[in-house]
């Protein structure tokens, strides 16, 4: 059998990991048992949900083990197929998790239709995950009206680049915030965002006042932390938050404060957390849709390729800093 | 004409308001021109929003002006009718402010029956703006389960005791949060509630919990402060929080922090701030089912009654301050 590398959950950090939380071992790749597939991993998807997977507290997902290889969705190729649905060669969606084999009975391994799912690797991001994320929450949560004014986080990233350009299909005014003005010029440009301010810049909450001089109706909150606290006070009567992620304090150990609920009172908002499994009757419309704006060039998506299992601890603590430009994913065979 | 004494808003406060904000007035009963009433005030509503109403800045409703009558809502008989849609002697609901007499073309002035509004007080109540407030706000946002535990804060005031009864009636576990011993006993014996905390506790957290073994599904905010944040981290995947008021925090001029928007997400909560006219489609049949329950038995309604216009401003700093016991109310004629 082949060899197996596997990066290994070693110990769970504190505060923010580090490469001494992730260790690479190696092993003799599994043998599938009837009924079960062998599965080579093509591409590994890098999420910032992962950080949450690190930790032994209760969450939306039992935490990764220690000892085990890091928990995450994959695109594979089925090696071996002892598993009358799968044939030998096919593409797939998968959970292998930080390795390159796996093998699964099958459930939860979706097979790709290549000529929409082209590259395959969209299978991680715009008709994965997060663009199911993107679509689901924004349309669900945010209910956006053309017209209005959505501001999203981390607008450069896998799920943001998605709200804004679905916020703009829907008549909608779209401001994005991302790190650095190389991302910003690349919403605006690329993307076609209406602005993007660099949440790095001192006047924050000043240039997103005037980049929505009719407030905000729909933030989408991918980061909070000092965007959040910037976006807040522009929040408009009947505004609604779907608060996706909060990357910003991920690694924080002790719970942060939030907005002032005196402000959700007055304004009537609505602030409502998900991921995205809740909202799944809509994928089948998402996945339709947003295939089809991509391929009609309606929607743009970057990708940020990394070369090599090795290299996914590195990738994914640039990650938690903002490091990454677009959809983060590791090519691993 | 008789005289009309007045409430006039004679200054706003900055923090907690106080007697001199208020000065009691003596004018002549206005006379109603051709399509108009002349309403005598007989009882008047004294509720939390008022506070808002105090301050210039933007909210919800406009501000009382200075040098005018508070606002506020009244049960009122009409005295003289020069409107067609009214006769003499009608008992109505209308919006009066703090004073004798007012003139109305009509706009907002709604005729009690008084077989089912019976004492007509139950207009300003559990049959008025707190009661729809309650059912409303519980029955669409909140959307208690059979099974699951609700939360109630102001546990004994007009709302808060709507609420947790209407939770009893939907199969509920229903615990109130109240200010002191008197109150909670109430709480428990009269309206029937499964348990009542004490805001005032140094274990407030502790005995939430207890009281709550399988942690919170509905959390009706009517306080803010401790026991919002004593509920907080109680609150189950999928709780609904609907944000009705936040007394404990109206007299702080500066916005407070609130909870961690990371629980929001982990745990996929919904918290929506609402005022009761964003729900007026259920107003219909919450008037009818409550007036039912009430006449039923089985919803236990408690009134705070104040003899006499002049004692307004004193009833309202008590209300500010919890020192009500059931819903206020001021005896005007």
């Amino acid at each position: 059998m082949p060899t197996n590398r596997q990066i290994l959950l070693k110990s769970r950090p504190t505060a923010a990991p580090s490469a001494e939380n992730f260790e690479l071992a190696r092993a003799e790749a599994p043998e599938p048992k009837d009924g079960e597939v062998l599965l080579r991993t093509l591409f590994l998807s890098l999420d910032p949900y992962m950080r949450g997977r690190m930790n032994a507290g209760p969450s939306y997902a039992a935490p990764a083990e220690i000892g085990k290889p890091m928990v995450g969705r994959t695109v594979a190729e089925v090696v071996t197929s002892r598993n009358p649905n799968f044939a030998n060669g096919a593409i797939v969606q998968s959970d292998n998790g930080w390795q390159d084999y796996a093998v699964s009975n099958g459930a939860g391994v979706n097979k790709l239709d290549t000529n929409v799912v082209k590259p395959i690797s969209l299978a991680l991001g715009l008709l994965g995950m997060p663009g199911m994320t993107a679509y689901a929450g924004l349309t669900e949560i945010g209910q956006p009206k053309a017209g209005e004014t959505v501001v999203v986080s981390a607008a450069s990233g896998a799920v943001g680049s998605v709200v804004g350009q679905l916020a703009k299909i829907k008549g909608c005014r779209a401001v994005g915030v991302a790190g650095g003005s190389a991302k910003c010029k690349f919403v605006v440009e690329t993307l076609g965002f209406d602005a993007c301010i660099d949440h790095r810049a001192d006047n924050l909450r000043e240039q997103l006042a005037a980049a929505c001089p009719k407030g905000v109706d729909v933030y989408f909150e991918n980061v909070g932390g000092a965007t959040q606290r910037a976006v807040w006070p522009l929040l408009n009567n009947f505004a609604r938050v779907p608060v996706c992620g909060m990357i910003a304090s991920y690694n924080d150990p002790n719970p942060q404060t939030g907005p002032d609920l005196r402000s959700v009172l007055t304004k009537r908002m609505t602030v409502r957390g998900f991921i995205v499994s809740d909202l799944a009757p809509k994928y089948p419309q998402a996945h339709r849709e947003l295939a089809g704006w991509y391929h009609d060039g309606k929607i743009k998506y970057r990708e940020d390729v990394v070369d090599g299992l090795e290299r996914a601890p590195e990738a994914f603590l640039g990650l938690l800093q903002g490091k990454n430009f677009g959809k983060l994913v590791v090519k691993v065979a």
